[in-house]
C-alpha cells in the first residue's frame, strides 16, 4: 500500500516550482517517496512529476526493497561481485538512458542537505558530494538542476496518515527499550551497560514488532550529577562510571524503524529519591505535560515552549533549562521544523510531529529531562508511543 | 602523544602540493590529524603547513575533547543552548579570523569523499555539502581552493605506529563479539538476536579496554543457507529468522573504538557441523590463512587474492567465491586501497591494513566466510586480535 498522499502532494509542489524530476540519493528521501529504505545508501529514486517512479539499487537488494517499495520500475547495477562496473558508471549509465527517454527541463536534487540520516547500515554513509552535482549535470545536459532540499524538507515537516502510522510503531517500538531502562537500572550499572542494554532489547526485541523489518537503537545514558548536568547537549556521552546509590541516570534515546525515527528521554534513580530529586522530576514531568497539553494546531513553538518553560521558572529553576522545549523529527533524529523555542513564530499544523523534552541542569543535583515525540492532530495532540514517566 | 609521524608525513604531502593549510570536517580526517574523533560531526580542524592546527568545536564537548586532542589551539562556539548564533555563521566568524591572521594562497578541503564514516553519534550525520565550499569561498576570498580528498585517502593507506596500536585495540574490542557470538548460536536464536547480544557485548565490555572512550559495533548476521547464500552482499540483514538445527549462522562484524575500525566475520552452525558444512569451512580457512601468509611487502592485491583463490579453485568452488579477498580499512569501515582482486597490481607496502576474507556461498549449502584484518609489517604481517577460527 502506498503514501499516496505523500506522492500527490509532492506532486503538487513540483508542479508549483515547475519541476519536471527528483533525482535523489540520501536514503531518508528515498524512502520518502518509495517507500523503500536504503541498506547502504547506493539507491537512487528518480521520481517524474508525471509517470512511475525508477529505483536504480544495487542487483544484491532487490529481494529487500521489494518487501516495502510502492510502485516503481526497478532497474539494477550488479554490485558486489566481480566484474561489475564502478558504481558512479553504473549508475551513469542508466540515468543516460532514462534522461534519454525524458525531455525534462528542469530536475530536481539534494544540494544543500547537510544534516543527513544513515542508511540501515549506519556504519558508513555514502554522501551525494560534489559527483553528483556533475553526473546529473553530465547527463541532463541542456536542463536546469534545482536544489530542492529546502522543498522536501518543507514537505516533509507534515506527515501524511501512512507516515504517522509508522511513526507511530517507532515510538512503540522505543518502549521496548524505555522498559529495558528501568529494569535495569541498579547501583553498579554502568552508563555503557545501560546504553547497550537498551540498544540489545530495542533490536533484538523490536524486530517484527508490526512487521518492522530494520530496526536499531543509538542510546546513550548519563550517570551521576556531573555526568547528567551537561545532559543538555545534543548527546550525552555513554562512560563506564558505574551508579552509586542514589544516582540519577539520564537515557537518550534514538530509535528508527524502517527509517522512521523516535526520540525519547527518561530518567530513573538508583534506589529511593531523594526529596530533592522528586521535587525537581516533578516539576520536570508537569513542564514536559504543560507543554504537551498545549500542542495543537495554529499555536506558535514559542507558546508550546513558554508552557513548559512557565513552569520551570514558577519552580525557580529557569537558569537550569539552557536548551529549546522540542525540534521535529521523523525522516531523521532531528527534522529542522517545527523547532519549540522561545523565539520561534512557527504555527504548528496538523501532521507536524515534534519532540517535547523540557530539562533542568545543575552540577548539583544533575540533569533531569523527559521527552517524547507529540503528532499534531485535527483533534490536538497525540503522544506517540505513550510510556510512563517514573523516577523509581 | 601525538602521533608525530602522521602530522610529518601529512606536512611533506602538503609541502609538495604547495598547500599550505587544510580544513576539515569529516570526523575520520579530523580524528587523522588531531587525535580527536568528534561527538556529533560539527568541530574543523584547521591543519596549517606550519604551526599549531586549530580545532573548532562545540563549546559543550570541551573536556571530552581534551582526553584525546593532541597540541592545538582549540576555540569554542556555543551549541546547542538558548541565545547561542547558528552554527555556519559561528563557524564563519571563526574561520575569518583565522583567515586574516594568515596569508594562505592554497587551501585544501574535502570536496569529494562520497563514503564516510559516521561519527561517534551515528544516528545523524553532518556532511560537508556545497555549503562548505561556498563558506570557504568567502572567507578565504583570493585563496585557491583544492580538493584533498585523493590525497588524504592516500596519506592514510600507510598506517603510523601510533595508528597500528589503535587498530589493534579495536581487533582485539571485536573479539569480545566473536567470543559472544559463539557463546550465543544456539539452536532457537534468531539473526536479530545474536546481531544485537554481539553489540551489546562490545559496548558494554570494550568501552574501557586499554582506555577506549567509545566503543560501537554494527553486527549483522544471516541465519541458515538461504540468508547466508547472499551473504557476499556488503553487508548481511538481520531478521528474526531462528536457527535450527544445523543451520549456519553467519557474523559479519564492524567495530569501532575512538574512531578506528575492525571488520571481523565468523562463521557457527548450530549444533554438530555435516560433513559437507565442515569440509567447505575448512577450505574457506585454508584460504583465508593462504592469503594472510602471502601478505608481505611488494606483492601485489592479485597475487594475495590469488592465494586464496587458487584454495577454493582446488576445491571445486571457483564460481561460488563472487567478491574480492579484501580491502583497506582503519579510519573507515572500507577504505579505498589496498584491494586484494584478482586484477589488483598495486603493491603492498609496510603500514598498509586489509581486510582478508574469503567466502564460498551457495544456496544449497549456504554462505561461509572468515575475516581478520591484516597488517602489512616489515617483517610480513601481523593479524590483529588474533581470534580462534572454528565451526562448532
Amino acid at each position: 500500500m502506498a503514501n499516496n498522499e505523500r506522492l500527490q502532494r509532492m506532486r503538487r509542489a513540483m508542479e508549483a516550482e515547475r519541476i519536471d524530476a527528483l533525482v535523489l540519493r540520501l536514503p531518508e528521501n528515498v524512502l520518502l517517496l518509495s517507500g523503500y529504505w536504503p541498506m547502504i545508501g547506493a539507491a537512487v529514486l528518480v521520481f517524474p512529476r508525471e509517470g512511475t517512479p525508477t529505483c536504480i539499487n544495487a542487483h544484491c537488494y532487490e529481494a529487500e526493497a521489494s518487501l516495502s517499495l510502492w510502485e516503481a520500475e526497478v532497474m539494477h547495477y550488479r554490485y558486489g561481485v566481480l566484474g561489475a562496473v564502478e558504481r558512479a558508471e553504473a549508475l551513469r549509465r542508466i540515468l543516460l538512458g532514462i534522461s534519454q527517454a525524458h525531455s525534462w527541463r528542469r530536475i530536481g536534487y539534494e544540494e544543500r542537505f547537510h544534516t543527513v540520516a544513515p542508511s540501515w547500515n549506519a556504519a558508513e554513509m555514502l554522501i551525494p558530494a560534489c559527483e553528483t552535482r556533475e553526473l546529473l549535470s553530465s547527463i541532463f545536459e541542456g536542463s536546469q538542476l534545482i536544489d530542492v532540499s529546502v522543498l522536501i524538507e518543507e514537505q516533509r515537516t507534515r506527515k501524511t496518515a501512512f507516515e504517522a502510522e509508522k511513526l507511530r510503531i517507532a515510538s512503540e517500538v522505543s518502549c521496548l527499550g524505555l522498559a529495558a531502562f528501568e529494569k535495569s537500572v541498579r547501583v553498579g550499572a554502568s552508563g555503557v551497560e545501560l546504553a547497550a542494554e537498551v540498544e540489545r532489547e530495542i533490536m533484538a526485541r523490536g524486530t517484527g514488532y508490526k512487521s518492522a523489518l530494520r530496526v536499531r537503537a543509538f542510546a546513550q545514558v548519563a550517570v551521576g550529577a556531573e555526568e547528567s548536568a551537561v545532559g543538555y547537549r545534543p548527546n550525552e556521552i555513554s562512560t563506564t562510571r558505574k551508579l552509586r546509590k542514589g544516582d540519577v541516570a539520564l537515557l537518550e534515546l534514538g530509535v528508527v524503524a524502517d527509517g522512521y525515527w523516535a526520540d525519547r528521554t527518561r530518567l530513573r534513580v538508583a534506589g529511593t529519591p531523594t526529596e530533592e530529586q522528586s521535587r525537581i522530576f516533578e516539576v520536570v514531568r508537569q513542564a514536559q505535560q504543560s507543554a504537551v497539553a498545549a500542542i495543537r494546531e495554529g499555536v506558535t513553538g514559542a507558546q508550546v515552549d513558554e508552557a513548559a518553560r512557565s513552569v520551570i521558572r514558577a519552580a525557580g529553576l529557569a537558569d537550569c533549562f539552557p536548551h529549546i522545549t522540542g525540534h521535529g523529527l521523523g525522516f531523521r533524529y532531528h527534522e529542522s521544523a517545527p523547532i519549540l523555542s522561545p523565539d520561534s513564530s512557527q504555527k504548528l499544523e496538523e501532521g507536524m510531529l515534534t519532540s517535547v523534552e523540557p530539562g533542568v541542569y545543575e552540577q548539583r543535583f544533575g540533569g533531569f529531562r523527559l521527552e517524547d515525540d507529540v503528532l499534531v492532530t485535527r483533534k490536538g495532540a497525540e503522544v506517540l508511543g505513550p510510556f510512563r514517566m517514573a523516577l523509581a
